[in-house]
């Protein structure tokens, strides 16, 4: 098969992350794939083609929208109405207080309370979060990090005091501490420390929780400050293997806990680097876990994942354009195997999502699911010599920077060396440029400008707060307060301690302790973590 | 590679079109798939994978939004909003009256005037059409059957206005009155009297305009009829098979006119069906011009094709779901290699389409464009396992078709004993009962329905039929009778003879003769056609 002559362009034709594509792929891309060694049917080792068997047909991805703003019984409302609507799953967004581990009546909270998310102060928050919910009848995705181990207690206490045990809860909390240090930036703790609360949550939920996700490690955010496909794909499943590696120092059993880990990555606009990505990372799961771990169960190797399509390409520019951006994203995460998906809403570049956006999000999930056919067989684009050439450069890629994060000792050292961050930095910037030069088109924004009417956004005023910070001080005034300072005491001394975390946490939270007394617990044990300056 | 046992379940996995899909495809599934023989890199035979060596890196699909509506100025503001906006080419939709050979003081024209397209009359409402917008640099397609030829009359002369010869004119008029025999119904003449006008079109385009594509041979109406994706590339194939043959047994040379021959398909909500049948069709199309017509020019051998996403798919209900549905469509339309796309606006299923949704749609194609990346590579589905297994399905079927059509002697005899047109129905009818068992969701109309807030359309209103029916008045007051008489007098003539019907309809039209005039001047020729009833 000739290679084709490409006609002479300004613009270079690579993906949003700067991969050059070539103008034809064939036979001759996709050759060097082993069907049995590199592929294998959905449900077989190496997982390419899907972690199930039937995929779709089995079971449709878990239509779960993050949704979370106001107080507790505002975002209860929106999840009942998101479960009315057809949404299979919950998925909780915090507000910035709740996800830095302060109080609303913290001096940095103010104008932050139930912004950006919901505001959960305490269990009695929890409780009127999930009130009406029975969490035996769905699955809870909750999206928070350094303050996850106190989200969980709390999520746990709400499960008894409806009487469903621990044991039956589903969900996941992320946890994954590590993206932080790298992207998010939402973080309490020095590495070390964040590392042993993660530790000590996958050894609690692989003792007491076997339908819990432990925690779930995601390129979502990596992605959104501007990372490539293969750096999200890379950074991301390199912070999986370090959780992996510093729970087996801890002495657990990799096939114990391995088959709960799960996951969450970005589905940006590029649609087949994404397809190729999705496809890429469960196949480097596998034989990492087969091949570095050792795991033996087969459920340690299959790489599960949530997908949401990508924020940062949305834009405040013509809304409604969002809507195809989002379906075309979407599509790819369902092409790429996910089990479970957001679909961002047209006005999240301006707001919170209005009820109208997030029904046409969700709605978007329902005609790909019951529309357009996509469902009826596993891994559509396998054997495609693009995709499957693409599927193998983007492994590549990865590896390539697994080697150099194994060189610097780790993902704690490299982050501690500022190296994912600068990496991450850098593609930003490249593409900024590319933007800025017109190589890269964003409709609306650099190309196809027009003159817009104003458009009606989600407004969450100031009396959230109020409402917020009256609530807890009641709690702090009718609660028995030397059963909390006691509950408190006990999670510092644990702290010193090589003891779980979890067990304190759980106590303190059954006291009605609240968020930031319970961080700041640990605050005092741990210190707090300054970031070093990147270069 | 083991076939997987599918979970019991109550819906089957079958496209839209009823095609049963397997729960895995591999490689089993496309070894008989010979590269060279059977696909081909882009640009060379059989073109399964593209008409072109560079696809869209040599240039983007052309993005040309049908629009009409009202009065002619009405509808010349549209085109140029749409071209300030980035559409790229033109695209008429006429209204009933028009399409009919209808003028608008025509009884039957009652109501219809302006409504679901704009009102042409004669050669005086083609020149407001285009005010301002110069021939020469746009193209333009025209959706329009029976009365084809007296519009590419209007439209070559209004060229001529311009200052732009007929040979610089680049567009096409539909004019493929097989299809509307078949499924759309908006015909006059008898079906061998309304191919002998297409036959001679054909021969002038040919003689005379080297860059208009004489004949826009369409699926799209026949899908929309509730056709199956392989009905319609069979019945479209074989109305094209049709005309070469006619044109052929009219002495002409295979090779002079099918290089001009283009094609317009349905892209419905099938993802991987659509995109198989796109494929299917160069394949088919290819084999057929070289092997049954023995064309020699590898530019006859080429299927180039518009596509429109289906206009059927759309809801009333929750209408921005439907910029979802256009959206995912898009994307199949481009990944399968057309050459030009219009994307429906999300309020097609309520009324015209106002501007707001008219600039989503478009916004639509460049979001695919710019940002999704699948302009990158050609055919980037090549190779898939599924794909390829499905391409060689539908070609297969729709082979069978051509083999029972030649068998009833070809699409004429067909048509005339309703064969066509009973298939059609019969998909249709299963469809149909597949929606009322929900075996077939449609999002919010048998499944996820909601109470709604009216939505605002565009309305046209009736001073449109009144203004068109006094400029056609005054049309008549002013043009010269004696001229007009003459010219119609002798296309009646010519009409009794072999002789080109162009040559008399040119100079009526320039002659200002209006349409409803000169298709009566046909009906007493020709007769008109009444549809035989369908068992």
């Amino acid at each position: 098969m000739a290679k084709v002559l490409e006609q002479a362009t300004t613009t270079p034709y690579t993906t949003i992350s700067g991969r050059p594509i070539e103008p034809l792929y064939g036979p001759v891309d996709s050759a060097s794939v082993d069907y049995a060694r590199d592929l294998g049917d959905p449900g077989q080792f190496p997982y390419t083609r899907g972690v199930h068997q039937t995929m779709y047909r089995g079971k449709v991805w878990t239509m779960r929208q993050f949704a979370g703003f106001g107080s507790a019984s505002q975002t209860n409302e929106r999840f009942k109405y998101l479960l009315a609507h057809g949404s299979h799953g919950l998925s909780v967004a915090f507000d910035l207080p709740t996800l830095m581990g302060r109080d609303p009546d913290h001096p940095l909270s103010l104008g932050e309370v139930g912004k950006c998310g919901v505001a959960i102060t305490s269990l009695a928050d929890m409780e009127t979060l999930f009130d009406g919910i029975p969490l035996a009848d769905v699955t809870t995705s909750m999206t928070i990090n350094s303050p996850a181990a106190m989200m969980l207690a709390f999520y746990i206490l709400v499960g008894e005091k409806q009487g469903v045990p621990q044991a039956k809860l589903a969900g996941t909390v992320q946890a994954d501490i590590l993206k932080e240090f790298i992207a998010q930036k939402e973080y309490i703790y020095p590495p070390r420390q964040s590392m042993r609360i993660v530790v000590d949550m996958i050894r609690y939920c692989t003792e007491h929780m076997p339908k819990w996700n432990s925690i779930s490690i995601s390129g979502y955010h990596i992605r959104e400050a501007g990372s490539t496909a293969a750096q999200e794909l890379a950074f991301t499943l390199r912070d999986g293997i370090e959780y992996v590696q510093w729970c087996v120092d801890a002495g657990m059993n990799v096939d114990d806990f391995a088959p709960r880990l799960s996951f969450f990555f970005n589905s940006h606009s590029d649609f087949f680097e994404e397809i190729a990505k999705f496809r890429a990372a469960r196949r480097i799961w596998a034989r990492t876990m087969k091949e570095r771990f050792h795991a033996q169960n087969p459920r340690s190797w299959m790489l599960r994942f949530h997908t949401q399509t990508a924020g940062v390409s949305l834009t405040a520019q013509q809304p409604y354009n969002n809507v195809v951006r989002t379906a075309l994203q979407a599509l790819a995460g369902v092409l790429g195997g996910t089990q479970s998906l957001h679909t961002n809403s047209l006005d999240e570049a301006l707001a919170l999502p209005t009820e109208e956006a997030v029904t046409i999000a969700l709605r978007t999930q329902q005609v790909i699911a019951h529309e357009s056919g996509v469902v009826n067989t596993a891994d559509p684009l396998g054997g495609s010599y693009f995709v499957e050439k693409l599927t193998n450069d983007i492994e590549a890629e990865a590896l390539e920077y697994f080697r150099k994060i194994d060189a610097m000792g780790g993902m704690v050292p490299a982050i501690e060396r500022g190296f994912p961050q600068r990496e991450i930095q850098e593609a930003a910037f490249q593409f900024q440029k590319a933007v800025e030069r017109k190589e890269k088109i964003i409709v609306g924004v650099n190309e196809y400008v027009m003159d817009e009417k104003p458009f009606s956004i989600l407004y969450i005023d100031e009396s959230v707060a109020e409402e917020q910070g009256a609530r807890v001080k009641q709690l702090r005034e009718t609660r028995d307060a030397a059963c909390v300072d006691r509950a408190l005491r006990e999670l510092k001394r644990v702290a010193g301690t090589t003891d779980n975390l979890m067990y304190p946490i759980l106590e303190a939270a059954r006291a009605y302790a609240t968020l930031g007394e319970m961080c700041d617990a640990l605050r005092e044990a741990f210190g707090e973590y300054e970031e070093p300056p990147v270069f």
